[in-house]
């Protein structure tokens, strides 16, 4: 039986529906709502805002009971925002909720990350969003200290909203305890060293990496935050037009 | 033999390697540039900026002539890009171009597409990058008429450059001449009617979808342009910060 009265928060990630993060999350969040999940029946890590065009998408419901919902889909995270909007939920969210991701989505993480995926699906779609990234890949990652600030976050978020077109990328450094939260840009930096190929075959590279702060001084990045013990929230925007580009482009033709 | 006096043009896509868009876009570059191309090897339409984290990814010389190198990859259109760099480019290129893409890739459909995981990833890197797309999904879509476009608009990057965190999606309507150029924003809007049930299986379901603008009169939009005859110029932003947000948030916490 579904209470009207209680929000209710649409949940995915990338890690998959078994993940520790997203089986935390759910705990932290259901004091606050009614919760739906419609997460991947595997790890799906990198994912970004992908979509699975020519290939049929399936879902199937793995638990319920009062306030809780909990679905596995064969797509990706954006598909499972999707799927879960045309075919499960009954009402319209009060929220969508990605994470908490294993590993940072901080920085230009932005543009690779499944977690963000399910963010800016929310978001595109008119809900508001939010992701939560633990700074920690490890399977068995410690989420408790994150526990009261994902409840502070969603509940603001609940209560003031968000503006159209804005989302929010929350991240958390690996800490037993943390300084408190910063707003803050997304740190400008790259990727590099980004591949090792293997000894045995040619041409054939696993990725890895090591991020290059191009400004790890500015107080103001989410790097920056992250580094000092803050919890980070970068807000989003899914408008990616470059606005003082379409100025200066008046000339060009 | 490389010239390097000649600007260099590292060329992917997400339709594949023998997609007859990035055929006629290798055509029409060779006059610009020497081509180094790393394109998929099957076709990976909407993998947005989608990684290869868990599996390896290879790739293989396909091509060689004077001025132009064709290889194809294992990967996401955005490994394509990252492996390029690592493994093949002799120098660093003058630009990245995406495309030219069977669909359009204007308005929110910037966040799903390979295309524009390609030129986001060059724009990530530091180097001027393009999209080009055209609103025509047919395997044997006629993108003659693109030609004067694309090396126009090609030859003004290669001269003037792009700001950093800048790059710039081009689309173009299916029509045989267009009525020039607009430098536009990102329509606003969203996709429904997302999915087709299987009739033969529950909960199996394929994309499809209809794209509502919800401000369809909007003459900066890049989709009224494209209704209305024109090549549309989004230049796209890869700092997704959402600056305006920062401000009102400074009361939150």
């Amino acid at each position: 039986m579904t209470n009207n009265k209680r929000p209710l928060i649409l949940i995915s990630n990338d890690d998959g529906v078994n993940a520790k993060g997203i089986r935390e999350l759910v705990g932290f969040l259901r004091p606050l709502a009614d919760l739906v999940v419609m997460a991947p029946d595997a790890p799906r890590s990198g994912f970004a805002c992908s979509i699975t065009c020519h290939e049929p998408v399936s879902y199937k419901l793995v638990r319920q009971e009062p306030g809780l919902t909990v679905y596995q889909c064969s797509g990706t995270p954006t598909d499972c925002v999707k799927l879960a909007f045309y075919s499960v939920l009954e009402r319209e969210p009060d929220l969508v909720v990605g994470g908490i991701n294993h590993g940072d989505n901080s920085s230009v993480n932005v543009h690779y990350s499944g977690t963000m995926g399910v963010v800016i699906e929310g978001c595109l779609r008119g809900f508001p969003s939010i992701g939560f990234s633990l700074c920690d890949h490890e399977l068995d990652a410690d989420f408790t200290p994150l526990k009261d600030y994902v409840q502070r976050i969603t509940q603001k978020v609940l209560d003031e909203g968000l503006p159209p077109l804005t989302c929010l990328n929350v991240n958390f450094p690996k800490a037993s305890a943390f300084q408190g939260i910063k707003v803050c840009q997304q740190a400008k930096g790259l990727w590099e060293k980004e591949w090792i190929p293997r000894q045995e075959a040619e041409h054939v590279y696993d990725m890895a990496g090591e991020f290059r702060d191009t400004d790890p001084e500015e107080e103001r990045n989410d790097h920056w935050a992250l580094r000092h013990g803050y919890v980070a929230i970068t807000p989003v925007t899914v408008d990616a037009t470059d606005y003082e580009m379409i100025r200066r482009m008046k000339t060009w033709f």
